[in-house]
């Protein structure tokens, strides 16, 4: 009557950890910047156009700064920290939904002494992330709100 | 530098709401059961290939008895209930995720006491859902775990 396939339930451990998912490092490739992030694919499967991943940072954490065509979905699923986005820096708290359109500059960071966790839905097919030149970079830290974000102090509220 | 496009923020409210999204009827369509379900289109735009859902019952609903070609992928989000699965009951949680494959049949129920929310993320382009015929729901209840969770009275573990 139905499927052969098994459904497949994996249950919620302590710590955001789930049974039969793997917690792996971040990026394959250490060339682009981040820290204390790790990743976990919640979803992954060819019958599903997207993957839904769960990344966490510790406490001063952050993942790479970067953009690219393809759109992210996220939702905040663990603590608390700060989120960059185009040219604008939001606190941002467990269960927030952020939409990152094509080509907007986004990064997250874990600046209130708990760990920040997301989910992120992205395509399957997509392109790979830029990373800021120097020049572009010098062009943020003329925004005081962005260069305090860069350093890891974003203004509380 | 960055996109022209705003980056779109929406925050977390109280009891599972969001600023900006529209809590809509479970389905458009009437015809098939369900009970005290709504649902919250959190994610839904052309350069996304999935859409993520959120649906939360009240103590008591449940969502419809159904199967199709398309796979979801679930995150429960909030409190716990249960889920048929195929020809399975399993208890379920906040933040256990569960692969329903294509063609298997599923529903949740918040047979706890409590509200039972979650994700399911879905592939924007699908088929429609079918609904069991009286003799599949007959062969259900042949199993008296199934036929105790159709009648919303599952074990308690």
């Amino acid at each position: 009557m139905d499927a052969e396939t098994p459904a497949l339930l994996r249950s919620f451990r302590d710590d955001f950890r789930w049974d039969g998912v793997v917690l792996s490092p971040y990026k394959e490739d250490g060339a682009a910047p981040f820290r204390a992030i790790s990743r976990q694919e919640l979803f992954k499967q060819p019958d599903l156009a997207c993957e839904l991943r769960y990344f966490e940072m510790a406490p001063g954490g952050y993942s790479t700064l970067e953009r690219h065509e393809h759109a992210h979905a996220v939702m905040i699923l663990r603590g608390e920290g700060h989120c960059l986005l185009g040219r604008s820096v939001r606190p941002v708290r467990a269960h927030d939904l952020i939409a990152i359109p094509s080509w907007t500059w986004h990064q997250f960071r874990a600046t209130r002494g708990v760990p920040l966790g997301f989910l992120c839905m992205v395509n399957r097919d997509r392109d790979r992330p830029q990373l800021p030149a120097e020049q572009d970079l010098a062009e943020f830290r003329k925004d005081p709100a962005l260069a305090a974000f860069l350093d890891g102090t974003p203004p509380a509220a």
